[in-house]
């Protein structure tokens, strides 16, 4: 491009997701490479604290956080298959393009920014780094491909398109509705202990339960009454209350204190019933 | 406002304080709300690891971080009340605005930016995110507010203004001086095991004590001698110094080892005293 | 500097390493100071996160980040000498400039950069804040001399030009190499839990060693057998690998679970030996 032409850059905003933690220099060696290609773009972290390989819990992250996001290239790499035949891709979807491996972890927040508009493979190795490395395809392909994506790469100069229909889906987590109770999996445990449920608002409401209503939630061995409510003053401090959170799902929560250390609970892996 | 008229932004930075943790996608959503309100500011992040509704930690850090920071929107959020009747407040101070909850979270910064000028409550849904959640006014009240600021709204059209009396404050640390004597809490411990206290430099020269005076320093049932000095290298490898730190406390510290282990003190509850 | 005279900015981009931590506002406190004097300038963090003092792992991290980032001035701060004589520097690279204290901290990074041009000793006041602690250099003394090298300072402003032999450089890590057997430091452990070795690709062919070699690794009392290959997929889950990895150098790593916990290596004191 010469000096003074004018460049074309859809995209101001990037947002960036991957379980590398902020202590190995994994996160800046990428925001390096974005730097030196696609210098205007700004950078927020969505986060880089999702538990090593847990691509699940990346895709809940950053499924919850894109509403709230500008319009962006999304790049995500929670990616235990790197090196392998795993697929590196782009999505095009209505409100924003996402970067990163085929394994499930960009799929929902590609419906959550309007449905999949079109889905290319990362094959064409003229927007990668020259020499790419076996482990590290967040630098080496993710970073550079979602910076040109930034300066107005047209993603189908990326590689082949996709159907769709052949991504990497994860299974849908499990709910069970039937009048006066609830079983769904824990989505997530926030640094607060509170413990989302996959369940939502709409649930609720199947299962005939209103705003007040005494429920028994039970995870395992763990049995914690709680009050349906809409926020964590509705109960005296140290008791529970379920309610619908900032992020539309329904959650358990005890007023000052932690939900999921009294129910025992991880994430992605425990049932949690709640009955009336 | 229309195309091309000139942005009045009295604030290109903001500043930002939370107990959210970066490990659950909060920062990042609070973070795209200001970006897509006013896509000009940049944020420097004070920290978002206050423990958990420790409304005196954020409080004290951000008041020691403020004289370093330039003139910007300071919003911060450790919010126990949320959901509750707590208000959330404005603060316009002489050197800047601050955003947050009414809980004494914003008021020791706000006098250290030349005290409140005028404060105002958060009453006008104008502007906050059109759908305010239960309990994530980080996210749906105190960030779009801030971005509106940042953007050069008037504060007074944020709500009522208050009497500054009116607002929620901290009690103030114990400190007691005597001749030869000195007890104080404990404001922070920090990353290296540094306890700062309370106590000032003046409060040192009150109690008579000199530079290179042999201190007894108890915290509970621990005892560690240490000698007045102006930096850890005043004193040997592994013993104790007390010294005025960066921020203008008192603080000991031991050269290359942990006073906070060595005493036992946790940050807020313990009391610290000093004798020659 | 007058109103509306043009500004030479030399470098747009800085980035920051410390053992600072997230958790206590020091890094926020820099980056105000930072933005005060050099509000163009951005930065990217390299890691706060650098085990407290520990200089020799600062050092490896941002020699490895320093190639994928733009031209910068690169400000590292791990410090357990501040306060006493030992001395700030500023070193002119051929490709940056690098500033903290004179420690090895940042002579390996610099060699990555093309090799020290010139090395000045931080003695003129002028350039820091205007009060310094005895305690905070990074925010009192480093901070600002690096804005002001951003904002296009002639680094022989800073201080006397120092002789590049008499910087203090860090020992260089152990590596022993015969036919079929390999010995080596250990340089970071990161937090997947791979094993980052002193020995290169280099180590590995001197050593005889052909991919796909079954080696035995030991550590301390641990034994582990591996083979030789090129990333995580290599081998089956649980099972461990021997690569070059993304910064060249030899790692262990386990598919799937962590070579670090099953070896029982801390960063910078183990010897780790491959033997076929």
């Amino acid at each position: 491009m010469g000096v003074g032409e004018t460049v074309r850059m859809p995209y101001e905003w990037m947002s960036f997701t991957t379980d590398y933690g902020l202590s190995d220099g994994f996160v800046a060696a990428c925001k390096g490479v974005i730097a030196r290609t696609a210098p205007g773009v700004r950078v927020i972290d969505v986060t880089h604290d999702v538990p090593p390989q847990d691509v699940r819990r990346g895709a809940v992250l950053l499924a919850q956080v894109v509403p709230y996001l500008p319009a962006a290239v999304h790049v995500a790499v929670v990616d235990p298959g790197v090196g392998t035949d795993r697929r590196g891709i782009a999505l095009l979807a209505r409100d924003g393009v996402l970067v990163g491996p085929d394994n499930g972890l960009l799929t929902p927040a590609a419906e959550v920014l309007g449905g999949i508009v079109a889905a290319y493979e990362l094959t064409v190795p003229d927007y990668w780094l020259a020499h790419v490395s076996a482990t590290f395809h967040g630098r080496d392909i993710f970073a550079p491909v979602a910076a040109n994506l930034a300066n107005g790469l047209d993603p189908g100069q990326l590689g082949p398109e996709l159907d769709p229909a052949t991504l990497v889906r994860l299974p849908e987590p499990h709910r069970w509705v039937e009048q006066g109770r609830l079983e769904s999996d824990v989505l997530v445990v926030d640094r607060f202990g509170n413990v989302q449920l996959a369940a939502t608002a709409g649930d609720v409401h199947a299962a005939g339960l209103a705003l007040g209503a005494q429920l028994t939630v039970r995870a395992g061995d763990a049995v914690l009454p709680a009050t349906l409510g809409t926020t964590f003053g509705d109960v005296a401090p140290a008791e529970a209350v379920v309610h619908v959170d900032s992020s539309d799902h329904l959650a358990v929560a005890i007023n000052g204190g932690s939900a999921a250390a009294h129910l025992a609970v991880v994430p992605g892996t425990t049932v949690v019933t709640l009955e009336s």
